[in-house]
């Protein structure tokens, strides 16, 4: 083929594909959530280089920001990836070959966690419950000090079941026997309180599509002076350089030495949802997750519906609600987005199934979106069987 | 504090934070490049799910796209990190501890995949040439032969000097010793011809930001028939679960299970940047920037500066100049961004100080924009006390 025909050939192939018309959805999954149409407008702004001081700024925009919705007076910094490499950044960090790592787990996350503390060589031990059950004080207290960790991870908010671990014991209990604390905070950064200064936690990842409401791309951390000192004092490398968080660090706050280039575009849009956040006002955007998830529950449960976690123990942005029986949950799914273009997961592993996992955050957080929900899911089910 | 006091005190402090106002930047630097309006419109679409069958089709059409600049008809994917984490996967996916890997080091990036390789218990054996130069097809058979390696890696083109590697000898070799070859390819895609099936490249990265014109977030890599049988092959775990390609391969292509939540904004800008190739022609599209380098050189020797690397080892789209002496290269790069709004780079390494790293690529490529960048070097240079 000569270089004409195969560009032809190209020009052709190009038509096969139509233009990106995304079909218009409302995401009441676990995450992505809506996004704000200003953070859109921040994404298509033109890009500069990533070590521009205009982005040098833009990055230390968003490590101040973030310190609201973390709690922490502390260092936050950003890991150019998904929350899973906010974990993976966590684990590779903070394990060396040998080191005792404590995972509390019951659900999916706290698996992922042992799988990569596993595969970094940490010797894990695992407090395990049934997914959607929590840890008391006690128990966490009498398991960090039969096992004595050099780690301690748990997940703040569980994805996979709906679940809200307190952290207050598990961390007081992991400084009391020199181990530090790490909290999978994915699914609360930003649509409820993760207090970290106040908990103790020593090192905690979160994501940008779900409290954040900005699109998935970038995983913000914080990390306390503790764990900094832990950082500085670990002889053994870091086994993957993309995630070392002391190259990371230099890059993002001290140096501003070259490390990788930073997704610039997704920087302009977590600095822009964390000001969308900043202006509403923490407090009031928790509470308004709060007032939702109320609304929610009510509507949920007048439908006969029930809860799968406790209520003093739910995440007031992601609610895990029973697969009724006869009703196939899948299907559910598939009309709820085909005919509502409503979004929604369903449970996996042990859940697989039995919930329908649903958000209720950032934009969505209203009461009239929550009405318009529930006015579709019921109408879903009954067209799937399901007679309220 | 109370809840509506604290909110106070949040709201002033948005205020702290001005409008993104991105400064406008012609960046004419190694990367990110500029970016096509196009692509920023792709970026600010709405999302969608992960799974959402849009998205799945997304990702299919983003694999799609890419066989023609790899120049592959095999697997393609894309890793949901900067090209770096691209190069990280390569190595945490193809060493298992004791792998013998053996470096091509001439620059930057090859001691980056060097120092990678040694986190990953790698058994690294280097052939060291000084920056800028590059290896004989004899030397490379002959490095080759000798050392017996499992893996072989190599920088088709090398942002840190700007010199083309041709892979052909290396990979023949490798293959010959039952090796596989890796091959950098951050700095070539879309740029100048990659010829993935044609070089005998076994897997291949790259980045968004540079001859894709897309703004940084991801890695498209390239992985021939034979590295997928050694990736099945493998028993030792591979330390990095977020990099682990089985999974990603399996989520973007095969079953389209859950593995991490991908950047959905990052890869509708990368369809579009790839539709905006396609449109163009790849075959016109590498001939534009032969074209443009010409000039550009031609210019650059016209003011009595001359070129690092030698004219049969140039990149087309990343060039490589001497700082004439008695000029301070930070001093020049300064006064260009304040005055002209131009980014280029400077060196690094045993070339700091040295060269100026200059890209002409994606829509920067012009023989208008080349004249553009030449007036504006001059005088810069001019007013640094260069007198040409």
């Amino acid at each position: 083929m000569t270089a004409i025909e195969q560009d032809k050939s190209q020009e052709n192939s190009a038509l096969h594909f139509s233009a990106l018309e995304p079909p218009r959805r409302y995401l009441f999954g676990p995450g992505p959530t809506m996004v704000h149409p200003r953070v859109y407008e921040a994404l298509s702004k033109p890009i500069v280089g990533h070590l521009d001081p205009y982005f040098i700024q833009v990055m230390g925009d968003v490590q101040q920001l973030l310190k609201t919705g973390f709690g922490t007076s502390g260092a936050t910094l950003v890991i150019s990836g998904t929350g899973s490499a906010g974990m993976e950044a966590a684990v590779a960090n903070f394990v060396e070959p040998g080191t005792k790592f404590a995972v509390f787990a019951n659900g999916y996350f706290s698996d992922r966690l042992t799988e990569m503390a596993k595969r970094h060589d940490a010797n894990v031990v695992r407090f395990e419950k049934p997914w959607g059950e929590t840890f008391t004080e006690d128990e966490a207290r009498e398991f960090i000090r039969r096992e004595k960790p050099k780690v301690v991870a748990y997940v703040h908010a569980e994805t996979s079941t709906g679940a809200l671990q307190s952290g207050q014991a598990i961390c007081a209990a992991a400084h009391d026997a020199g181990a530090l604390a790490i909290a999978d905070c994915v699914t609360s950064l930003g649509g409820v309180p993760v207090e970290f200064d106040q908990t103790g936690i020593d090192v905690a990842y979160s994501c940008t599509q779900k409290g954040l409401s900005c699109p998935p791309g970038l995983s913000p951390m914080a990390i306390s002076a503790r764990a900094m000192d832990w950082l500085r004092a670990r002889t053994f490398p870091v086994r993957s350089w993309y995630f070392d968080l002391k190259l990371i660090y230099d890059y993002s706050t001290v140096s501003h030495r070259y490390h990788h280039t930073a997704p610039i575009s997704m920087f302009y849009a977590l600095r822009e949802a964390l000001l969308v956040i900043a202006e509403e006002g923490i407090e009031k955007r928790w509470e308004r997750h709060r007032r939702c998830h109320k609304v929610f529950v009510k509507g949920i449960e007048a439908m006969g519906l029930h809860m799968h976690v406790p209520e003093a123990h739910r995440i007031a942005t992601l609610n895990t609600v029973g697969v009724p029986k006869g009703v196939d949950e899948a299907k559910v799914r598939k009309r709820l987005l085909d005919e509502a273009g409503i979004e929604i997961a369903g449970g996996f592993g042990p859940l697989a199934g039995k919930v329908f996992r649903i958000g209720v955050m950032g934009p969505l957080a209203t009461e009239d979106n929550v009405q318009f929900f529930l006015k579709e899911f019921k109408r879903t089910l009954s067209a799937e069987g399901y007679s309220i």
